[in-house]
């Protein structure tokens, strides 16, 4: 069965998938495509030569014959096409956020559980990063004890976009560890606190506090601390590191050629996130896909993470406030996730 | 355009290609199979679900409406189909080696240069792999200088048939090697010397002496020592280390978390090749996809390559019958490759 | 000329000293030694077997014929004799801390001034480490811009002893980063917070918090963090990584030989701190016997800098009690020093 | 007791034993020194400000009240002095090679035996080096099971001097190979080949073919590759790689902070020996020391050592001619050893 698909937002984040869709994945199709800017719409399909049809608003999208729901709008623009997939029983890949506050992913859960199946899945690409799931393995193993502390690296060579602002850092880059995080302690967050290093003067953006820290406590008082910049200069590096009762586990540098030259023994890091993460993007949208194409429930980052994600991600820019700690309080897991 | 293959031979290798394109490659479609025994062929489609109709000859499966040939049959049996594709103006893909033989390597090449069209590429994958391909930009960048040694490992955990002999290490294992060592130093090789070291008293293969090292010396002088077997016990393991006249440069270890416990820091190991390899055996099937789609020439190993690795794994395995160097003759490169 | 030296205090850590300058250093002697428990002074005699007069006080080693005084009794035992030697124009060489509280560090600051001669050495013996060199030498070529943010480990593998305290913690072990950290960065402390991560349940001390969390900002807005455990299990293990506004820089792993064995690439960490750093405590010996023999002003850490670190040790020891950030205030530094 | 030395030879690598052993070495004095040109005597002393005598003869050096005789002389010149010192019952330290020849390597034996002591040790330091020591310690565990093929590196920056010719590169750079792998490997070498790789247009000094290859064969059947550069440009780079039957272990590369700057991650290789073997010079110094001081026999390389390494280096230097393997046969091993 091949699976139709119909997108809602016609960005950059929408052409990166419909590439990946097009060239690899084999069972499925984008049929239907909408974007607020006709013109984004139709630009997308000149530069990729899908075929899909544009649709004109996101009722006409949703009543096509689609199987799912590929969100890709802006972070205000997710709740209603959420809603309303559910509404028809279709599946839903959004970007993250799920939405971009807690009380509207409240509401998507709520829908969701009504309808009794899991619909939805966030773009949370880290866990089908295999670095991170050897971790959780290694983790679950036993050999380095319970987690006691954690220290992640999250830089950017550059920012994303110019106005990438002091939000966007635990917006648009912390709300990764955000969910990863939780997944591998397993266990939820207790306090955040947001602190300004001294400010780096490569730093050209002036709405942009770069490099932060953010120390996160978990409920069982294990503390991670996530140094954060968007102009770290030398590179694109991710770095996590869980020190337990017995041991460390931590992520790999990627590999690259060794040279031995002039004195230096040398290896390359990577100026973006293509070679660290494209696999994890490619293996998020194939599970979403083959689920969806067996009609199974979805097994990835769900509503629920997307509300830890969005709770946790508010307190974040809460700190950011007066970089005191925010104490953290979540609604009851409802048994369904 | 979406290519369409015919698929001769049916084995294991096969399989890997035909799952690769099933799931991976949009733009191809195995329309036609063909295997000497039927019910491999059968079982091929029943296991894989692809939908092709089986021929009952190779006449048959190049007669079809075709646009390239996939041969995945025993090493003798090459000849046959990849010159009825040339004459039929059909592309082929073919696993190494071209033929087992450099007389029939040489009918091939002449029939291509008839045609006058690049038509035909051996799988040799290596030269798709992102680490060897940054290994020769860097040799090509000047940076270490000329090159004049090498140091290579080919260790496999343990054989990957019982029935691997001494030569299956020349024609299944090193031959990766030559085709990979003459396109990094850009050198012909002037002879070959197959010595056995101390035997590993773990391989209980009778008819295969493990471990054996292959000196290889190039024509403008440097001598590279490839080390291998097939019983290593600790895992896959492939390096290639090329000394230059101002420094050295290879290839990495495959990334994994990394450990520190119980007085070790420790990384993992692969068993098997999928995780080293994977990525080279997609792309070379890529590009030669997308080559067939565009009517292009081919550009990954040629016949040419088929044709030196035939004439050098020869030379190997005449070495190894009394472990003294072999002087290896080729015939001019035709101006064509 | 050889140098004549005192020793006062005969425990485990002037066991080791007398030990690598007996062994070690042949310019240096050790001419008289005292201890408040006659037995502990004649019992080192006896195990090392240095021919040195036991003294009965400390004014009656003092008035030896010594060139040099060197402390390693109790923290809060320093004052006296380096008061003494000070008064005698004698170089003194103490165990860290300086003495065990602020005041008292000023009393010795304001005698050394007064005799205008820089007569005391710390025994903060991290800043003859090469690896620690090589990084301030790296800070300082500017290749990373100016330091940023920071991330230290300091683990032993189990308590050094079964009455270390959370104090202790700070004390012992970090103070090393304390001395340390504001040598890298040249710049002063602002605040200390000191935060308790989740228990390690291997931790068997009552009286010990392990393991705990160190943050340390500077005037210039730098932040560290350091982590510290004296039940890390794995290894001894002290980490420095230094984040500035272009780049990393980080202390190595101590080198083993690398073993691949069973699907592992392993390297060993030490069980303790001997060969990370042996000979950092080997150096600061040298350098001050060398300085003394010579009769040249001392080098290394100074009186000011034990100060330094009893005031950050103070407010780190007062942040222990409610986990909440304690600013830090400094007197002006003399130009003495 | 102070163990009393006479020095002969007073050339650059007597020098950095004197300085050694003047800073290091508590319990040895250099009380008398020798050379062919008395110039040199003088200037060692003047240099180093040693108190010794300087001898006229080594005659008069061995009837001095000496305990043990370091010899620092020519290769060719070590005969008379070991002879004479055996004879008059006097520990020897000689650099290495034992001498220059197998011929008289056993006439040092030969006297040796007849005193029933072991009093001569070689200056092959690689046996006191914390890394080779750990190999062998993992080769003996049997973790990766019988040793059977290896793979080293001997490379320096630059040569050692400017006369160093085709020859030097077994004498004074392989020569160190031939000893530690016989001591790894347990095993004795059956024949040995030199090739000349690609030579280095960078090397200008046309009395030496620089790269060379030396592939040895074991008795069991092992063989190593020692690839040897005294042109290496990049750095001083010694590696030593043992493959068994179960696994591989190997030197590590010496520890250098770890930079992350402008997209690569660096780390440095020293330009000469001194950090990788300095603590190794010091220990075989130090062992020698101590055992003459308490009149144990020696437990270092032996005559036995040097008279391998001779006949050793005598094959490879014969190979050199023709490039062909020379099979190497010894003298049965006296049980004395």
């Amino acid at each position: 069965m091949v699976v139709k698909l119909g997108l809602i937002g016609c960005g950059a984040i929408a052409r990166t998938h419909v590439i990946n869709i097009k060239k690899n994945i084999k069972n499925a199709k984008i049929v239907a495509i909408y974007d607020l800017y006709l013109t984004a719409a139709q630009k997308l399909i000149e530069d990729t030569k899908i075929e899909s049809k544009i649709c004109y608003s996101i009722d006409e999208l949703i009543n096509e014959n689609i199987d799912a729901v590929m969100i890709c709008s802006r972070n205000d623009a997710h709740l209603e096409p959420i809603l309303k997939a559910i509404h028809h029983n279709k599946y839903v890949f959004t970007e993250k956020p799920l939405v971009d506050n807690a009380k509207d992913c409240k509401k998507i859960i709520a829908a969701e559980i009504s309808g009794n199946k899991r619909l939805i899945q966030v773009g949370f690409m880290r866990r089908y990063d295999p670095f991170y799931q050897e971790m959780k393995t290694e983790m679950t193993s036993g050999n380095i004890g319970e987690p006691l502390m954690g220290y992640c690296r999250h830089f950017t060579t550059h920012p994303a976009t110019s106005y990438f602002k002091t939000e966007n850092m635990i917006n648009d880059a912390f709300i990764h560890e955000i969910d990863i995080l939780h997944w591998l302690f397993e266990d939820r967050y207790q306090s955040i606190q947001v602190q300004f290093a001294r400010q780096n003067s490569l730093n050209i953006n002036e709405q942009l506090y770069d490099p932060q820290i953010v120390t996160i406590k978990f409920k069982k008082g294990a503390i991670v601390n996530t140094y954060l910049s968007q102009n770290s200069q030398y590179g694109y590096d991710v770095m996590c590191q869980i020190i337990g009762e017995k041991g460390i586990v931590q992520l790999p540098d990627m590999p690259s050629i060794e040279t031995r030259y002039n004195q230096n023994i040398s290896r390359h890091i990577d100026k973006d996130w293509t070679k660290r993460f494209d696999l994890a993007y490619k293996l998020e949208i194939k599970d979403f896909i083959n689920r969806v194409a067996r009609e199974m429930p979805l097994h990835g980052p769900s509503s629920w993470d997307g509300y830890i994600a969005a709770v946790t991600a508010d307190a974040a820019i809460q700190s950011q406030k007066n970089q005191k700690p925010v104490q953290i309080s979540y609604d009851k897991k409802p048994d369904f996730y």
